[in-house]
């Protein structure tokens, strides 16, 4: 529901603190979600529209996160809501209660993220669905699967080399695992080299499933979308079912396909999972459940958000101090008034204000947050201290990151993307024990000896 | 070209020993040669029509194989061609002379071919390119890889379960190696085991480069296909390179471009690896070269093929002596005369004589053939003469296939389908020798050591 005070056209979560507030464009024409295009559409002056949250939830139908979900949340996990929660940023969810349910019941389920490796460096907007899976892994203690699709990278990118791909993989991996993930409980995968076996077959499945009609109502393709953009729909499903992860979940697939996921992502991967989830019970398996994020805007203002391959549309994650300061100062859209006499007078709006926006994102105490947004709405506080403040929290988020990324050795990348077992809360398949060691020893030892046996002494 | 003899709607291959007779339909309606319909098209009278094997050959862009071609294969390789060669069973093929060329001068090449499993026994219409591509490989000593499309099949088959189309593939591959295939130079793969890796990247490769208008141009879908479907011929033309097989062929993928392959195959094949050929030079590949047989016609007549799941309509590798004398005796369509009498003075119709149409295929005495051939014409050799002749050609060549069957043990199928180093000619990365042997010898102590470190001491 809309309340009187909100302005058009803005992402509900960045109108205030409270979950329920909501917006409405007044001429909302053609505002398009999906994974490949992310726009609010414009206004009949041609003028940029910020993104209708609760439309895309009505059309999706999906369901806004409320005060009784939040308050079940922290009964479940006796643990108080994220802030990403608390404000609305992450604002929607198919079946969170059921994930909720299982916790409490102890049962296992598993978390399951990615990302469509772009760039040699991710942005900050890239890090929250990653931020927020770490807090939820911390939280549960569930094995997570983080996919980075290179293959889809590679196909809707005519220019694109698979070296190229795989380059930008390796490096968002670093990114990825600099967020802070416990890599005991991590597998991180690429497509190009984890696309086989059970997870090709439950892809398989999902790809009978789903017509060329269905894809292209969905994602808004043609003829002319090639024939991998085509399948790959059902390669991102397959990641959704425990089966497609043996190592993790082991090889006897009923009692892997007992196991559903729970998928924390921005709102435009949706798509992906409405079609996964209405293929999942004819597959015996269960719905994954989803929750929803906001974008974080660009820095030129809501109705965008921050793109990889344009670099002054938002902060990266290797930007320095300096970086970060003159991209705030420079370009960040700012909802003061023009002069410092009418800023005193009228107060500054929060809703347009990139810098306020990114405070909700990045900053954790709520009182110092609701001060600023009281402070600057009066007036009291000027655009550039409004900015300092946005560009201090800014550079204290991504020197923490980049102090974390110096520590993300290739080892380690090698082992987060090595399949293993991983230990978690409720683990029916315990890690490597000794049993398991003493079995590969003795295949070792056999394999030695019938070599040692073939090969001619050397002279 | 056609010749006055020609009889309307005979496979050339059929009509004569000639390679250079060819049919003509007086009227022929939408002949539909696809992987996924073959159909000779019906005249005006609603009459199944013979397939027009001349205008497939046209209109696919491909070259009829002539004299010169065959004398040229016979210098080369010092080999008198194959009965199918001789007897235009193999009619038609793409670049075959830059293979021989290759062959020549002892540059590496491969073979390719593979097969949709769709039951637990093959037909001998199967045997057919699996014969010839075993005389191929002997000839040539190259290594062969063969590819069978479960998944392919699954996708196809809304009824099948992922275990109906597993079940087929480990007895279709038994039935394959029994047609006597040279292991050491053999890979075989099931793609629900193999797509992955070097191939599912050069499958994502083809398939960035083929749009969905592509594949509904050459291979008749609509938006009602599956996605799965859609992307299926990226998959079957990724397998026509080298660098898919990286046990095979190495890890260097320079090296391994440089070696093109041979497909020898049914014409209905073509459309995969016209598009295939189209793409190979953008991916830095050499165009594969392919071989084309026509069908073995059904035991009801020209017009049709032999199909796995209408058992009355050929001859199964499982069926019995007294089965094959049955079908032959009760279905086999003849070109002779309604009476003796009749026979004896107009004699009978080899054209259109399916038991005369497999010892085509099945008989390998040119001159006894031929001698058939005139009798039957001239009213000598009665039907059920021929017929007899037939069933103990059919019956031999079964029970020699039976006979190694047996011997195709589940090891044997492992063997063949592990990914492992093949023996060939100008095999430039030699099978495993002792620097490779040491060199995994020293990675297996090094786990080993590791492994035993961790290992608590039992008690």
């Amino acid at each position: 529901m809309a309340t009187q005070e909100d302005e058009p056209g803005q992402p509900p979560a960045l109108t205030s603190l409270s979950l329920a507030a909501t917006a409405e464009c007044i001429t909302p024409k053609e505002q398009i979600i999906t994974p490949f295009d992310v726009s609010g559409g414009t206004d009949e002056q041609g003028k940029l529209l910020a993104i209708d949250y609760d439309k895309i939830v009505g059309k999706f139908g999906a369901t806004r996160i409320d005060k009784a979900l939040l308050e079940k949340f922290e009964r479940v996990t006796g643990q108080r809501p994220h802030r990403f929660l608390r404000r609305g940023i992450v604002f929607s969810h198919r079946e969170l209660d059921t994930i909720l349910d299982r916790y409490e019941k102890g049962l296992p389920f598993f978390l399951y993220t990615g990302r469509g490796p772009s760039s040699d460096s991710m942005h900050v907007g890239h890090a929250v669905p990653f931020e927020f899976t770490k807090w939820l892994q911390d939280v549960f203690d569930a094995p997570l699967v983080i996919m980075l699709t290179d293959d889809e990278k590679f196909l809707h990118s005519p220019k694109l080399k698979v070296e190229d791909v795989k380059r930008f993989t390796r490096q968002n991996a670093k990114d990825i695992i600099a967020v802070g993930f416990d890599l005991k409980k991590t597998f991180i995968f690429a497509d190009f080299d984890y696309v086989k076996g059970a997870l090709y077959e439950n892809a398989i499945q999902i790809a009978r499933r789903t017509t060329v009609s269905q894809i292209k109502g969905t994602f808004g393709f043609d003829d002319s979308n090639n024939i991998g953009e085509m399948v790959f729909p059902a390669i991102q499903s397959a990641t959704a079912f425990a089966t497609s992860f043996p190592h993790i979940f082991g090889s006897n697939k009923k009692k892997a396909a007992s196991v559903p996921c729970l998928i924390p992502c921005a709102i435009d991967q949706d798509p992906y999972f409405r079609q996964c989830r209405d293929n999942a019970k004819q597959l015996g398996y269960i719905k994954p459940s989803l929750l929803h994020a906001v974008f974080l805007p660009a820095l030129q203002g809501p109705g965008s958000k921050m793109s990889a391959s344009v670099p002054d549309s938002g902060i990266f994650l290797n930007d320095t101090a300096k970086d970060i300061q003159k991209k705030v100062n420079k370009y960040a859209f700012s909802g003061g008034q023009d002069t410092v006499e009418k800023h005193r007078e009228l107060g500054g709006r929060t809703k347009d204000d990139v810098p306020f926006q990114y405070l909700t994102f990045f900053m954790e105490d709520d009182e110092a947050l609701e001060k600023i947004r009281a402070d600057y709405e009066k007036g009291d506080l000027l655009t550039g201290e409004l900015k300092k403040i946005c560009i201090q929290e800014l550079q204290s988020y991504v020197k923490g990151f980049q102090d974390r990324r110096t520590k993300v050795t290739d080892e380690v990348v090698d082992e987060s993307m090595r399949e293993r077992k991983l230990v978690f809360r409720g683990n029916f398949n315990p890690p490597e024990g000794d049993d398991e060691k003493r079995k590969r020893v003795k295949a070792l030892k056999a394999e030695l000896d019938k070599l040692e046996a073939e090969i001619k002494p050397s002279a």
